[in-house]
């Protein structure tokens, strides 16, 4: 059997030696001797470096950039990502507790989602981050807790935009949302916000991620933009800060080709100077998860049984959809596709076949790999998920059906 | 907005008193006190109960009843059902751990699962437990494990069916898959078997789940009897036991009707008959999870915002797809349909409105209701997602964006 047309990015982020796939320069067998146990997550300390240098070297250099945790909140990554980036994202209560125990300040952190908890907006104004308020009721119950405490609170405005991020894997603005605050709203808000002696620090305005379109990112960023000039004028005021959403994707399936940045850059670097003219002095922050960790990871299982059941090769490994419920096609996708995946103890080898890698779970919704074209692995073996740095391990259901919990390491 | 044409089936499991739901006779306002945190997941130990007796008298008396662990693998539910059922059936090392722990007879329990590691093999053996085999490769590795710590391991062979459960959510039989040994494979494996010294104690035939189709259950049924009897007959031997996936499935979504068990029952009286009469001695047992616990659950979220966008309402509520990734429409879901809800606290309120129920999640997937017909709510309600018994909080992704994990009480 041949392999179907479109292929997928080549996953030359890793060096390979000696047959080897190379996590941190380690070998992958003997970092999973190192590890001790598989299934694993690695993640490469060096590739999250790289692509933040990268980032910036194609973003105007006053551009701020920082790192949404929930892509990836192991706290070892936040640690290295926090000497890296110029602010941190956070989501829950939870993430708050991972960014300030980095030592970051507190001020360069942002808290947002909706649904916030009377005790995470108590926590969010008691560390001093910025509360990104997701709904009028919100900047009431926000007040009165600040009252209450006596501290004030950096207070952002969420803009659920009147428009969206195109061919965005998600679509989180436009239409009815239950983030932000309707566009048209936002400048009630931000009188309201002045009346109550909290003024806005900025505005906060995330319409799509996980885009591979340039031109529909840098769309997205020009209307964000105009949005926030448009708001600040209507409410009269100025904005310390305006927090945009990157949107910036990662190819996970065949046929899908790495971003150019290039032209992204070019264009936010018309909207600084754009914005610069009519408000001096607001700083512009892009918020990116999944684009900047990524494809610094791999999930690791290893191969318990090979079997042949009506022609159809099947490897069977310690790993699945209970660790990596992405990859096994059941984390918003409609239809399963394969993620890059490889024989990480046997790459470059000759000796190649179809085969399907499923995990240990009795459910028909575990797999890794379908009828994907791999080296001819044996049991012992290593087989490598890539694209695994984003939504991974703390976007699957560890519990389901009572397997330990995979390792996570950073090297 | 009027409700759509198909509806929910009735939630009369439960029943309802001064405006609130009862959950083991507790009101949902106070139970929500007692457990002193939402969300929560609570299961109903009466309708446990009731469920298992329903079971058992449209059965055929002589057929055993097994609870599989993974539906539900809640201790104090867990001991519960082993005090119910005839057998226990566990997924993994850690769900033989909670069988073993209610005391239940080692006997009496199987471990089923494709990719059981080394270890894994070893405590099934050591534990006395049934070993449902998977694959040659793992019949070899089992005798070499029992013939290294000298104990003769329980052995039964689970079939990869050459027919699989029509209709069914979940199918697992039938064309190549990794589930089992594929049934033209199972005479030879069963020969294999004996001469190993572990002869086979019985055949475990699975070909799918969750269906709400009688006759097609029953057929499946038929057809499992009919392969057991012609492998049996095929590899000359008696078969102590037979274990038979139930395949019954409850009602989730709008336009689903409950199962009715009788034809079924008589189905299987029949089969029995013609079992006892090829195979005298041969106990068939079948295996239910879902069925016996999923109408018992509910998982229960506080209102925290309650805010209008662009027309729609959104419950903003502190529960969502980290708890119950179901609900969300996010496991093994083409198109997302929602399950039954309610606000649990309102029940019968006349003042009605089209509402959708969200998550704190920053993500457009965190859904549990959407453009639902359900009580006006307020800050403050409990809105309750119903059918939350089976495959609720353990197939969720709990770490996900760092909130705490919900509590979880049988009442």
């Amino acid at each position: 059997m041949s392999t179907t047309k479109p292929v997928h990015a080549g996953m030359d982020q890793f060096a390979v030696a000696g047959g080897e796939l190379l996590v941190g320069t380690i070998p992958l067998s003997r970092l999973a001797q190192r590890v001790g146990s598989t299934p694993f997550y690695a993640y490469d300390r060096a590739l999250l470096t790289q692509r933040v240098r990268h980032v910036r070297a194609c973003m105007p250099p006053d551009l701020r950039l920082h790192y949404s945790i929930k892509a990836n909140p192991m706290p070892a990554l936040v640690q290295h990502m926090a000497g890296l980036v110029d602010g941190l994202d956070v989501a829950s209560a939870g993430e708050l507790a991972t960014a300030l125990d980095t030592g970051f300040n507190p001020a360069h952190i942002s808290f947002a989602g909706p649904g916030k908890t009377d005790a995470e907006l108590t926590r969010a104004i008691a560390a001093g981050v910025s509360l990104n308020v997701e709904s009028e009721g919100e900047i009431e119950r926000a007040a009165r807790i600040a009252d209450r405490i006596g501290i004030a609170p950096r207070v952002v405005v969420r803009v659920n935009p009147d428009f969206e991020l195109k061919g965005s894997g998600m679509r989180m603005g436009g239409g009815a949302k239950p983030f932000g605050i309707d566009a048209e709203r936002v400048p009630d808000c931000l009188r309201r916000l002045q009346a109550l002696g909290m003024a806005a620090q900025g505005l906060h305005i995330f319409s799509g991620s996980q885009s591979l379109k340039a031109e529909a990112i840098a769309e997205s960023h020009t209307r964000s933009v105009e949005l926030a000039l448009r708001l600040a004028d209507a409410a009269q005021q100025t904005l310390p800060g305006l927090y945009l959403g990157a949107g910036f994707g990662i190819p996970y399936f065949a046929g899908e080709q790495r971003l150019d940045l290039a032209p992204i850059g070019d264009n936010l670097a018309d909207c600084l100077r754009r914005f610069d003219a009519a408000l001096p002095g607001t700083r512009v922050s892009v918020e990116s998860g999944r684009y900047l960790v990524g494809e610094a990871g791999v999930y690791v299982a290893r191969v318990i049984d090979r079997k042949v059941s009506r022609g159809q090769v099947f490897l069977v490994t310690d790993g699945g959809l209970h660790h990596h419920l992405a990859a096994s096609g059941n984390f918003g996708q409609v239809i399963r596709k394969n993620y890059p995946a490889a024989v990480g103890n046997r790459m470059g080898g000759e000796d190649r076949e179809n085969v399907s890698v499923v995990g240990p779970l009795c459910t028909p919704l575990d797999v890794l790999a379908e009828r994907m074209d791999l080296v001819r692995a044996e049991v012992g073996d290593l087989v490598v998920v890539f694209q695994s740095g984003a939504y991974g391990l703390s976007a699957s259901p560890t519990a389901f059906l009572g397997h330990p919990a995979p390792a996570e390491v950073l090297v």
